[in-house]
């Protein structure tokens, strides 16, 4: 296996950190390498923020569904979904005359954007993770960051058409750590050959069979099999409703 | 700089592929690899559709926005955002009854487990990337594969809960190919520290500088700058228009 596989196949969400702070020269690294992620047509459709201040990780650990261990990251990472740069720069470059002159409408972001730039972002925070992981730097997505919007607006001094996908804490691997990796689903219910495949309930249980067999009876939601305890703890959830909520207001503001 | 690094920073999108089929121990790596990208709570909320027919893939080459170069790859992955998996998996673990027992609010996948999914799909597709660079297989993401989506609902047997949001072109490098990166925009105008920052018209005359110099005035959409030919070949382009009417029914469709 050459070195980049290892990379790829060996790194964990790491939620615990080295007491120190990531070098100039590794962050330097880690820009570098997320700048060269592919983008749609080379126009960049996001933004990274760098976060360093302690208080503002910490003001994050609580907005992200309140979770200590993101305070305890000496950096944060924040991926957004950036038409904003665009939209500014097309009007720097008078393109509501322009578009008027060759009787073409002119429209803002669309959803399309949306999703290409969400593209763009998530392309390149996953070029930062696995450049930070071959410098030793161990880092966890915070999907968390698309709740609390009003909050992260705010915070953030984020405009309209920029959308918060995609947050990283990053930190050097403590010392010893152990890298044990968590086991996937099987490959037969991930990937499909030429076509998309709905599987059977036989297929479900063979799928969730290594998970099922630590499934606790006594758990905290009364709950009967793994599905019900994936309901309550993920999709069902205050978070998932706070996302949702959320969401829904950034996607209004990215349409205004 | 590490190996790692250097096959980050120096991929490029290889749109033109030797003659010869990906060996299966390569596109096992490579899937293997995308497996181990990060996923929302180890529920690897995505699906990975390989497609080899080349009969589709030259289908796939037209409804994706006319790209003949597709045609010519020997491999094409599609990464859907799958929520029809764990709602068909929920189904399967009684969560309806469940919920009643416990007077929860039953609901099907959200716009926040859309744009959770969709981070799932689109990280492990650059895993996949990055797996296959390292092995000297090139590749080219096409955002296309959100256009059509009627087209590709059929030809890919797409459940609703299921969104295209990224495919690749894969093959091996041509002998001798000339790996020339293409320069990014500056990191000044992309990564801000501590919040956000909008640019100003000379930020702006800086940021592009390096492509305005190149501007050729007597170009085919009569544009007087750079920002008008992005309009005009992007954003305002009949592909652009196909892909917001295509996402907005694959929404609806999530949503339904």
């Amino acid at each position: 296996m050459n070195e980049t596989l290892n990379v790829l196949n060996n790194r964990i969400s790491l939620r615990r950190y080295k007491d120190k702070p990531i070098s100039e020269d590794h962050l330097e690294q880690i820009l570098y390498s997320t700048m060269r992620a592919p983008t749609a047509g080379n126009m960049m459709l996001y933004t990274v923020l760098v976060i360093k201040d302690q208080e503002k990780i910490e003001k994050l650990s609580k907005s992200c569904d309140n979770q200590p261990f993101i305070a305890k990251a000496p950096l944060v990472l924040i991926f957004l979904a950036d038409m904003q740069r665009w939209t500014d720069y097309l009007q720097h470059c008078d393109i509501k005359k322009f578009c008027k002159e060759k009787e073409m409408e002119y429209h803002g972001p669309t959803n399309g954007d949306l999703f290409l730039s969400i593209s763009d972002a998530l392309i390149a925070a996953q070029n930062a993770v696995i450049a930070a992981e071959s410098l030793n730097i161990g880092s966890c997505y915070i999907g968390d960051i698309m709740e609390n919007y009003e909050i992260h607006k705010e915070m953030l001094n984020l405009p309209d058409k920029v959308f918060p996908i995609g947050m990283l804490t990053l930190g050097y691997y403590p010392d010893g750590m152990d890298k044990t990796t968590k086991p996937r689903f099987g490959k037969e219910y991930i990937v499909f050959e030429e076509e998309y495949k709905r599987l059977s309930g036989e297929d479900f249980d063979n799928m969730f069979q290594h998970i099922s067999k630590n499934f606790n009876p006594n758990n905290a939601f009364d709950a009967k099999n793994i599905g019900q305890i994936a309901y309550s703890r993920k999709f069902g959830s205050d978070f998932a409703k706070e996302m949702e909520r959320s969401v829904n207001i950034m996607i209004k503001h990215w349409n205004k």
